[in-house]
């Protein structure tokens, strides 16, 4: 399939890791013109400027949506309905993708504003535990997958729309799945929100214990827990928005964990080695599969060490 | 400090990743003349001296532990008990060390056997998710803590040995801390032991939903879930052992953990915005803190992508 993806003048709302990687990718690969940028957070906006992220800033988003054929948001989730809402008063006519980690809420705020809008609603599955324009980079797509989850619209126009995000994600590196909103917010609930809630949860537990210091945690931390450290790093609004806007999702994976829980607690407690170690010899197989499915790497302790 | 480190028979009693790697540091750093090892797997035996990383292998404990002057016990800890019952009839005048991840009942086991036997229980915090003498390699401890928790013994002759003890640990690159094993076994309960318990609990909760299938969590497995697997990927028996062993430590900061939880799941209920970022907002500075004492790499995703 030949590259058809050709914008004149893309607008990013929000400077963060995601849309300023997304942008750097685009620039990398020649897919637009020009890259207009939009954030609330001023010290972020002049950044990415002065790192050559986005050609333009803007101070207002009715300014930075001008002209725009791609609009791209890449807020907190919890910002983005209300953005979607003055962009259904602007009467814009780019195609507007997000890169949100929630699609529901997305999905009924584009459904609101009905055809005024085109709407693909987008999730590049990557990322790291830093943020703000500095942490962007292009090649941070490469070999993730984006799922996209189209609003329930049949006319072609609209799936024509569908087509081009898709393969806008394909021309930055990733692989693209379809799936309907509810789908994917439970199975990135599994995969995403609940090992940043049991990471959060377990940093937060370790913080005020009375009996056991900080500097031992820091010392001791490569006995495992140092693995958790690197999500619960990760943009706490962000995350807080993850989890409002993904309530119920959460909740129901959350609910199979804490049986899973206690299922190993009381197997603790009466001192039960069979279930202990069949539970145990599960997660070998499954690393497997993420390492030979290219979305890990096999290196002992990630490599990290070497 | 001139390193006095020279033993002329090192016994190493079980072959695994942390055993293999520790003979391997003693080889490259040579601190013996001569390295024998036993194992109950005879195809790991053969494997550790068909790479190079014993000199003989012996068919059985007795045999393997004569004439040595450092006895290092590398099992499960399940199995140190029993060893050391052992070794006691053997009458060996050895320095003893083991490398188990619990403390309290190698002490036990050691005090239970007078001072026949000279035995510093130590456990150096390092390891990868991967076993087996194939795993092993001679850097494994460098920059890393070893704790050593000496037995309440005020005779001269064991407060050489645990100097000994001490001054191998650092020979191998490590930093060396003394402390006593209760606290010892709580201390790595909040940095190791609950981790992985933990880290078994999400995979384990992820093998059996009906609605999210494996292929699906691993496709999207870099939203977060893919960090747990790899302490997930741990060995089985020695981690049975662990939670056997350290019980009531672990039951311990277990119950802070689902205290924790509790709070968390209740505020994403109840859309407690306020609440889900203060306590998210505290990994970071947990983290910065790892990253600056040397125990975790700062780079983005562990630097696994690039």
């Amino acid at each position: 399939m030949p590259n058809t993806i050709n914008f004149d003048r893309v607008c990013l709302i929000g400077v963060g890791l995601i849309g300023s990687s997304l942008v750097l990718a685009i620039r990398e690969n020649n897919l637009s013109k020009e890259i207009i940028g939009f954030d609330l957070n001023d010290k972020a906006l002049i950044q990415a400027k002065s790192l050559g992220i986005i050609d333009e800033a803007r101070n207002s988003l009715d300014e930075a949506v001008e002209n725009a054929d791609l609009i791209i948001i890449a807020t907190p989730v919890g910002a983005s309905s209300e953005i979607i809402h003055t962009l259904s008063k602007n009467k814009t006519t780019a195609l507007i993708i997000d890169v949100g980690s929630v699609k529901a809420t997305i999905v009924d705020a584009a459904q609101a504003v009905g055809k005024d809008l085109t709407i693909v609603p987008c999730h590049p599955i990557a990322g790291t535990e830093q943020s703000g324009p500095e942490a962007g980079f292009a090649r941070l797509f490469n070999d993730r997958w984006c799922i996209v989850t189209p609003l329930p619209r049949t006319d072609d126009a609209y799936r024509r729309a569908t087509e081009t995000a898709a393969a806008l994600w394909r021309a930055v590196g990733s692989k693209v799945e379809i799936m309907d909103a509810a789908h994917h917010d439970l199975a990135l609930a599994v995969t995403s929100h609940l090992p940043h809630l049991i990471a959060f949860t377990l940093v937060g537990a370790a913080d005020d214990l009375e009996n056991v210091n900080e500097a031992e945690i820091v010392k001791y931390s490569a006995g495992g827990f140092r693995d958790f450290t690197r999500i619960a790093a990760s943009d706490p609004v962000m995350w807080r928005d993850v989890f409002l806007g993904n309530k119920e999702a959460v909740l129901e994976v959350l609910g199979r964990f804490s049986e899973e829980l206690s299922i190993l607690q009381r197997a603790i407690r009466w001192g039960d080695a069979q279930t202990l170690e069949q539970s145990f010899s599960r997660g070998r197989r499954l690393r497997r599969a993420i390492v030979e499915a290219g979305q890990e790497t096999g290196k002992p302790n990630f490599g990290r060490d070497r």
